[in-house]
């Protein structure tokens, strides 16, 4: 007979207006068997090690409907991007005790009663967390969003907001090593300090300590932006599109400034689209997983030879998930936001 | 020594706010001598006999910086697209007695000092002011538009706003010829009827009966919206954005609806852009007259065929342009609007 365990698990409380608490979440143990039940074929049953804090969880907190993704269910544990360990497995395709990243739950163990958006850890030589950023959905985002999105040509001007996040990092890198001038924008002088020192931007700016946005931009591209990896929306696009070059690219990544408003901003300014023949094109990485062999192939090569960097914010102990989570929309985070559920 | 004439003009008096009247242009009449000056190089001098009014040209009827276009400039004659018969010609490229389209002054006779935007008139078995239109800058937009901005498909569901102007009534009957499900909007009952009975639109409504325009676009667009060819920006966008499908297209042509407003609307809804993965893409007709040979070549056979149909709103006598001008904006044209200068 299967052993059963005590299982913490983050449960979602209520859907949210406005900024998320801590409080829109609940720790709640339970038991769990270590054994994928009879009745479930292609299921696995995990042990949760890192846990991915995504701004795209925002919007699951709200009541949406045909949007590309289920709102989370009041009552039931949150959802998302993890890593972990095979516990039981009914699935001919994965084996206990092997690693995998993709879609779990916020607890300590999981039933997935679907792999297929599970992925195996193939490198272990790296740090595992990575496959919750570098090396899983947000390394992905940034390499399908600004390799085949914004169709980058060296010497282009890149312009990356919210830059040091899970995302921005990795572009900003991406499109330094393209040869590209590069200057993100952040929201604290330890994260401009990091984008300019430790992911080599040409220069970075605190967006919180400008006044006016329009002439932030203008000082940093005097001659216009070539591409914009839009991670914000809302005034910081506004000045955006007033300081596109002519066939200017916009990818449209995220929008995280408008996911706590209970009335979003409009956007001005977007004549710019026509007169600078801008294309402005929004993006999910689902459609681009097929991809990830061959990102790995770029990628891994550069995570052990130092010429790429990532920067992680680890909060340890599945209790601090939902601090972690909310943090993320405070800008608390420096880094990658992930918590640490275990480390064996 | 050349002969001089009387020559009327249409003088822009000063930059314009808000909504465009008649007396912001000023009737002149000056004199001109037939004759291209000994010191202009490539020049020739026309007989004006058709002017074009465009939307475009509204925002050129206030001061801005950095334009794909320059401003009018106050005291000075409007300038615009016309259909004009060569008088004199110091230019190799352009014999006395041929017909020409392209850039030209609001007036009876202009001296042209750059031949570089002119085209032949290629075909005259062809009303001549459809070189103002069908076979001009209208018709390539429309051309460059949809078929290389909007990559349609066969069976794709298309709507046009302002669709019975100048570039709409084209777009959507090109969109029929590929199969399309196409509907319009406009602003008047008449060019509804127009949009249904004379272009062949499978549906039609005037935006301005529709309280909820998003209700509208639902009605017409139960399974959304995978083209949007857009003329109107604001709150038509909002709407579009909310019905459009997966990996939609948006041609950005125009934005008419804010041209007179002195505070822009700023557009909500672009978080569809990521969710739907939908590219919005501006352009403007001058980076495609390279194609216009190839366009000549699809777009006369239609014509004479009887496979496609034209409208214009003529109005009579150079007296009557700024009346006609002013009244694109408050949508007064039905089809493309058009200025007799002459007919000879």
């Amino acid at each position: 007979m299967a052993e059963e365990v005590s299982n913490k698990q983050i449960i979602f409380r209520d859907y949210v207006t406005g900024f998320p608490k801590e409080s829109d979440m609940i720790l709640k143990t339970s038991t769990i068997k270590l054994k994928v039940p009879d009745d479930c074929n292609d299921a696995v049953l995990v042990k949760n090690l890192y846990l991915s804090c995504d701004p795209y969880m925002r919007p699951r907190m709200q009541k949406t409907e045909g949007s590309y993704i289920d709102s989370f269910t009041p009552g039931q544990t949150i959802t998302g991007y993890g890593v972990a360990k095979i516990v039981d497995s009914s699935s001919p395709k994965f084996k206990k005790g092997e690693l995998v990243w993709g879609f779990t739950g916020w607890e300590e163990y999981s039933l997935i009663k679907s792999t297929d958006s599970l992925f195996k850890v193939q490198s272990t030589d790296v740090p595992l967390s990575y496959y919750t950023g570098i090396l899983g959905m947000p390394g992905m985002t940034a390499y399908a969003g600004f390799y085949l999105i914004c169709a980058p040509k060296k010497g282009e001007t890149v312009f990356v907001s919210a830059a040091s996040g899970a995302v921005g990092q990795l572009v900003g890198q991406f499109a330094k090593s393209m040869g590209c001038y590069v200057v993100g924008s952040a929201g604290s002088k330890d994260k401009v300090d990091l984008l300019k020192n430790k992911f080599g931007f040409d220069d970075a700016f605190n967006y919180k300590e400008e006044a006016d946005l329009n002439a932030a931009l203008k000082r940093y591209f005097p001659n216009g932006i070539d591409i914009y990896f839009e991670n914000v929306g809302g005034k910081m696009l506004e000045a955006v599109l007033n300081n596109m070059r002519l066939h200017g690219r916009i990818a449209v990544c995220g929008m995280i400034s408008q996911y706590n408003l209970e009335n979003p901003e409009g956007v001005h300014n977007l004549f710019n689209l026509i007169s600078k023949r801008i294309r402005m094109e929004g993006f999910l990485v689902f459609d681009y997983y097929h991809l990830y062999p061959k990102y790995l192939e770029m990628v891994l090569p550069l995570i052990k030879s130092g010429k790429i960097t990532y920067v992680e914010d680890l909060a340890t102990g599945i209790e601090s998930a939902p601090g972690a989570l909310v943090g993320l929309f405070s800008g608390r985070n420096v880094g990658k936001q992930v918590v640490v559920v275990s480390t064996e």
